[in-house]
């Protein structure tokens, strides 16, 4: 079974899957994805994928056979495990969990030649009722203390498939990067009685200089302080804590957002590698010895998407100190995808 | 200039390098390093770089000339500079600082065909000498708050000479990975009064399992909770939290380290990419409004170094939630590590 490591120097968990055990020359290449023939999530390949855990299908057609739109599995070689007692121990200095939780591959269309910008609103707004409905259904299991779902497009970005999925990690400890962030709101609104998601957003259209999407229900743009060149970040205009209850209007117009905002990456960076994340509210499941942080979610979070595009190589200054350096003025970028036309 | 930014959600900084500014089609493709015939920072091309800012040379060679044995000059394609006012403002939630510091690089051979694992102890110790040197000559300059020195061996670990160097970005505030180990070191010596430091080297050597060397006056072990495969961490046995102030002896027990790690990685990975770090202390100017967190460096710092083999692909899981997956158990890669014969 993984584990997850505490570091308490550096303040952040990792997970040791050391079930994915690899000798030193297993690093040498990493392979490359399958070809389109041996595609294991390819319609009529299902035997090779786990059972389907949900899918949406034309009418009459079996599970685990082909007649699906999307189609969510198990990941073949999953980082933490849904089977197990969830234990806590100690180890001197050092805090290890075990490694339970789950991780999902969300295969967003049969067509193994099309990208997630390719899909029509229809097609798109299904894969992300799809996210809405395995968020809530893993939103159940109180052992899961955040889903993070994201997805790896183009070899450079991470992907070990050619064919377009997402994929969900769902993970026994916050990680650190929504623990800050859950930190930072949660401190603003105490001082402000204000979401402080809500007051970047307001900047953000108010300045102007950095929007890429200023649309009725949702609006994009380069953030202030990118750590990567490009970066766009989503976010509703409306106050919005909770992914799970996103009403189907909203997540129309969500679909029509991110399919501009893909389109316009497309076109200004000729598509380019990058990654996605929805970076939506923990489950609200009490947390034993930590009241007060995660028990005002509705007031301070507010969800969004966070997309990146995979065009620098981040080396030993990055990795050392945490500090990034873009060599792309936001508002530069922000220009280039606001006056390019979307494809 | 180049900006810093800070971001209020993420907590943390950001160098917005617009100098460096770059077209979306810049980033088709990343330029090879040059050639070896090419190279700048070969002997003989001094005039293709800088004024020199130090250099180890033989008697009677002249500054900017050839006769060196390792030769510091300023970055090309600076990320900070040293001229200008440092100025601090804010711009609604955000909080901006000029792009003040330094950003310097460290030629550590002349023979463009040696690695940093190729030196002998004595050029490894000159390297070191040199290391000390600089860091300790822009501790003067109270403007700046952190002292970055690192590495990048290879192109994949980002390196874009192919001229074996390392380089120093100075920088006007404290790193976010450095200020949450200061953080926690700090918290720890308030509560126990040791240093957390000293307490993992003390578990690592009493457990064993992770260690790669067990010297008199230095120890190397793989993290318990590494975030990277192979990552090793060096650290003094004894306490020293001034990577300015070490001995000359000591320096050299750190080369004869130093040399070892690397001929282990080399034999176990063959030559791979890695990126190597010194955590030194910040240089310890008063900081206004910080007070107590920087004023107990010499009991709650203690420097080390980092290396850590660029093998595995950071994708969306990772860059999103800031938790890492190490797929090669740390007491396994120590193994391995430990029972190689370096070379």
């Amino acid at each position: 079974m993984s584990e997850l490591r505490f570091d308490p120097i550096k303040r952040r968990w990792v997970i040791i899957a050391a079930e994915r055990a690899q000798r030193p020359d297993d690093f040498a290449r990493e392979p490359a994805p399958p070809a389109h023939a041996n595609c294991p999530v390819c319609p009529g390949n299902e035997r090779y994928t786990g059972h389907e855990i949900l899918a949406i299908r034309d009418p009459g057609s079996a599970p685990d056979g082909p007649g699906w739109r999307v189609r969510v599995v198990p990941n073949k070689f999953p980082v933490l495990r849904v089977e197990g007692a969830l234990e806590r121990w100690g180890r001197g200095l050092y805090d290890v969990v075990s490694g339970v939780g789950a991780h999902e591959v969300i295969v967003e269309t049969p067509d193994h030649g099309k990208t997630l910008a390719d899909l029509s609103l229809e097609e798109l707004l299904d894969v992300l009722k799809v996210f809405r409905s395995r968020l809530s259904d893993l939103t159940r299991d109180v052992r899961l203390r955040y889903l993070m779902l994201f997805k790896n497009h183009g070899i450079d970005a991470g992907a070990r498939l050619g064919h377009s999925h997402s994929q969900i990690i769902a993970l026994p400890e916050i990680p650190d990067h929504i623990a800050r962030k859950l930190r930072s709101s949660h401190d603003y609104f105490r001082q402000k009685e204000r979401c402080l998601f809500c007051d970047a957003v307001r900047q953000e259209v108010g300045e102007g200089d950095r929007l890429v999407l200023d649309a009725a229900r949702f609006v994009a743009f380069v953030p202030f302080a990118s750590a990567f060149p490009f970066e766009v970040a989503l976010y509703p205009r409306f106050h919005s804590h909770d992914f799970t209850a996103v009403a189907d209007e909203d997540l129309l117009h969500l679909a029509s957002a991110l399919r501009d905002v893909l389109g316009r990456l497309r076109s200004t960076l000729e598509d380019p590698p990058y990654n996605l994340a929805l970076h939506a509210s923990p489950p609200p499941h009490p947390r034993p010895g930590r009241p007060g942080l995660w028990d005002s979610l509705a007031l301070d979070w507010h969800w969004h998407l966070e997309i990146a595009p995979r065009l620098t190589r981040i080396a030993g200054f990055e990795w050392s100190s945490g500090f990034y350096i873009n060599p792309v003025a936001p508002e530069e970028a922000a220009r280039y995808l606001r006056e390019v036309a979307p494809r």
